[in-house]
């Protein structure tokens, strides 16, 4: 029996939360497909016929999917956790796998999902125009509340097992996810990341997001074509909420 | 080597997002110990202790955490996938265990964290009381455009297999965790919910989450003090955002 192909199917939009998946499987040098090649129009039609559910899998709310031979899944963290365990990227022992998965849920609520919803406080079903002032109020409240607050426990998880990477010296998609995490909240919110990138008190996350990103296999995809710009997807840049940290700037 | 315990360290202040949890093992007819019994300030404390990281665990960012002998992790659908996985509730294979989380995780993301955020729209820091307005339209535009959307999304899964469970004749976790999820929009948002609830079009939703309820061991819990009250939790009940549903009502 042959090895069944993976199989990302996502469309093209922005990163989004495809990225994660793509990271993990460029890391891990894997052959792979992704309907985002194929344009808007296929992409969606992948999308809507798999997220209805057949051979023996049950249908699915919203992409990113992925199908593996028979298994077809959801949910950007459950594809992460079932790719690295295959992949060699989810720790040491069967155990880690549950460590590296608490950790990258917890980058992709407070660093993607928190994100997206300063765009969207009201609604993600309405127009970011429709709720642009809650919008502009939503964003700078996580600036001044919740983003020093991620900062400074991605701190401490680094500093707990001396580094380089989340689980100490075993490198695994937990430090994708954070990365591109870091990496989507200084687009969506540059002036602020760039002063709080100024303090000592996050080198190590900043030091992260780049050596992540150094890794060779990573490096290379994030420079080739492959890579989508940023734009309507869940990092959006909205100069009006970008602010700098009061409470950081004050205690400097 | 003795079994080792089975220890969740959570909060008393409502079910919250341990409730999954308490469910997943009352359902398994495991002992395991709750700090929520412990009273406020005694869980309060175990609850920072663990998050701290220990015995080679990371930090966490916040509860509901779970310790299984040296094993302590975080995160409500990470917490339930292992104990699924490990007390025969996550699905008949290997694989079955991912479907299992996807439908998890999409029934915690859609019918939990979207109905808290509706709640607490411009944050989750501020008080309900600072974002009253924002809450209310928040509140009318989820009742109006996700909830039926939710409920035929759950509606297909449950037919897609003929039922009577979402995963077709095995009971899995994923069922206790819908099923939670329905209890609680029905406590924030009763109007809406029993107007849904007479149409038979989410006849299949309503009655799994009558069923789910009516297993022995869990109609046991759910009867007992160990079962909290909703009150300032992720379900809370604001009259002003609880609309009858303007579409459904339409299509009657």
């Amino acid at each position: 029996m042959s090895t069944p192909p993976y199989e990302l199917i996502y469309a093209p939009f922005a990163p989004g939360r495809g990225e994660h998946i793509r990271l993990l499987l460029e890391e891990a040098g894997v052959t792979y497909t992704d309907t985002t090649s194929l344009g808007w129009d296929a992409a969606l039609a992948a999308n809507q016929e798999l997220l209805k559910g057949r051979d023996g899998n049950p249908p699915y709310f919203a992409p990113p999917l992925f199908r593996h031979g028979d298994l077809i899944i959801s949910q950007t963290s459950n594809i992460l956790m079932y790719l690295g365990s295959k992949l060699g990227l989810a720790g040491s022992t069967a155990e880690d796998a549950f460590r590296v998965n608490a950790l990258a849920c917890t980058a992709l609520d407070g660093l993607s999902d928190e994100v997206h919803a300063t765009h969207h406080p009201i609604s993600g079903t309405l127009y970011y125009e429709d709720q642009k002032d809650e919008s502009t109020r939503a964003s700078k409240v996580w600036i001044n509340v919740r983003l020093p607050k991620f900062l400074a426990y991605w701190e401490s998880v680094l500093a707990s097992k001396g580094g380089p990477w989340l689980m100490g010296e075993t490198f695994t998609y937990a430090d994708i996810v954070l990365s591109q995490c870091i990496d989507g909240v200084k687009y969506a919110f540059p002036k602020a990341m760039a002063h709080l990138d100024e303090k000592s008190e996050y080198r190590r996350v900043f030091g992260h997001w780049e050596q992540v990103r150094a890794r060779p296999r990573i490096a290379k995809y994030l420079a080739s074509d492959k890579r989508q710009k940023y734009d309507n997807g869940i990092y959006r840049y909205c100069p009006d909420g970008d602010v700098v940290p009061e409470t950081a700037a004050a205690s400097v």
